[in-house]
């Protein structure tokens, strides 16, 4: 066979040409596997490579989605990945996944690539807010596109967001609540937006308790585990406080360690509260409190909103809204021996 | 300008082709970050789509990688991703992810898309075992691949590999030389061909010290951690082992869990070993004895590998060595009040 057409694949695996289009549209529910593997087998027989370009001009879409996270190391964007996977399987697009490891350059890079592949959509989760080039970029394209959560902007876009003041307060609430007064925060990279919203809400917590929080107990780390050890293990050899709370989970987990190190108990001596509710938290002992973002459920909607801007051209906005998860590693402290919460 | 060339976008941007042609593909370095971004700025001004194909054809590359895991939710996984990417950017290839969830079908499906978008190599890491399907699609794809660690396929193959029969091996050897006799362990899926040679290998240590591992000291977990903590739970209820060894080490986190509800300590009642030294492994408190596989730098080779194929046409398989690494989860049994080791 020398130009191996739909019809000659129906034929060889005696199916319909209906078949093996919804074979390689992705189309398949209510198939069964045989007659799918049959239609595959055949496809892959005769080295069938259905011309993309040809199809699309057909169904205009590729049926193709982009998702481009910072940084896959920190277990908060596979969740991302996944949720986001899950959804646009359920509408049958496929999901491709670029990591920009915090450099703009590749996120740059990244857009370009996926612009080039035709993507239908792209999702992008941004190093933090979106650069000049960033935005020409998407606005040249015309592909739909949606943000997730780093990199507010305003009501310019549509995407998804989480309320990183309101998830910031709740953790101030929580350890006042508990009588705590003496309070250090480690937080992200001072110029990232989502960590100074969690700040500014933490400190409004405070401020309303008529409690301050001194420049010099609030960290800058990097929303990583390591430099929050080296922070955590020497501010609390030269610092008083009764409580912590680390902008995101993984910075928790090296205050943790620094604790650890230094014969501090938590939450007996020492009450952390983090951010995020990343999944392999819960292997933390004693388990950690945290404000969870529900980042699966973010990642679902995120394509949901994406497929709808491509099917019907319309967006949208959503913001999520963080929960205090109360688990061990927080504690009374304002009662003689100490009370369980 | 309707038909825009590379020549109207040096014109534009001020440049020469070659600068122009050089951001096109990737190979920017040495240039000043001003002058690509005036290129890319043009670029995306006069909406230049390179004709991915009309470049495929004078290059014969789309420099352009795909990469399968098969969950993305084990942090095993993004560390693989991470050594990948670095790799195929110091060689200006980029990294497409995807994500096959586990399940054979979405497998095949990433490796069509992969094909269809005409990249110039696939490392895939399976679920398991390469199916028929897979190999066909390979076979007849002509695309060059590399396979990843799960699915030992003989000599059949090039690919990446690790020496998991050694790696359980030596999990055996260092529980042994501690004194502990009374030992289970916990594996991944019975069909998967890793989970075998782990245990295997453990079984092998154990033997040679004529020791032995009872049926029903051996449970059958599923490499995630929620399973390992319900089995380990039900099992240190009923039976008295003083150490046990997990396939890998978001299970010996369940071991975690499991021993602090029942208030068994470690490693002063229970020693634990892992298996894969995953980054956020280190959060844990003990630090877990674990075996120990390089990701980072076996995804690094298995895209050395792949680009050496793909430019020179020829294959290899590399078989990375396991390391034991000992921290604070296993102790020394047989002296009376216990020693640390």
């Amino acid at each position: 066979m020398d130009k191996v057409t739909i019809k000659d694949i129906a034929r060889e695996a005696g199916v319909s040409i209906t078949t093996v289009s919804r074979v390689l549209n992705n189309k398949e529910e209510g198939m069964s596997n045989e007659t799918r593997e049959k239609v595959l087998r055949v496809i892959e027989k005769v080295n069938y490579q259905p011309n993309q370009l040809a199809r699309s001009l057909v169904t205009k879409r590729s049926k193709m989605l982009g998702l481009i996270v910072p940084n896959i190391s920190n277990p908060f964007f596979p969740e991302l990945c996944r949720g986001a996977e899950d959804e646009a399987n359920d509408h049958n697009y496929s999901l491709i996944i670029c990591n920009s490891d915090d450099q703009l350059h590749k996120e740059e890079n990244y857009l370009r690539l996926l612009k080039e592949q035709q993507v239908d959509g792209i999702l992008l989760s941004s190093k933090d807010q979106l650069s000049e080039t960033n935005k020409m970029q998407l606005r040249e394209s015309k592909i739909p596109f949606i943000i997730f959560d780093r990199g507010e902007e305003g009501n310019q876009h549509s995407g998804v967001f989480l309320d990183n003041e309101k998830g910031g307060y709740l953790a101030g609430q929580h350890l006042i609540a508990l009588g705590h007064t003496q309070i250090a925060c480690i937080t992200g990279p001072k110029n990232i937006h989502n960590s100074q919203k969690r700040l500014s809400g933490f400190q409004l917590a405070l401020k309303e308790a008529a409690l301050g929080l001194p420049e010099e107990f609030i960290l800058t780390g990097d929303f990583k585990m390591d430099t929050a050890y080296q922070l955590a293990k020497e501010f609390l050899k030269n610092n008083r406080v009764t409580a912590i709370f680390a902008c995101n989970d993984l910075m928790a987990c090296g205050v943790y360690q620094a604790a650890h190190e230094l014969g501090i108990r938590i939450p007996e001596q020492l009450s952390i509260i983090g951010f995020d509710d990343i999944p392999l938290i819960t292997a933390l002992i004693p388990k950690l409190t945290t404000i969870r973002q529900n980042t699966y459920e973010m990642g679902r909607k995120a394509i949901e909103l994406l497929i709808h801007q491509i099917e019907h051209e319309s967006s949208e906005r959503v913001v999520f809204e963080p929960t205090l998860i109360v688990r061990e590693s927080t504690k009374q402290i304002n009662k003689v021996g100490g009370v369980d919460i």
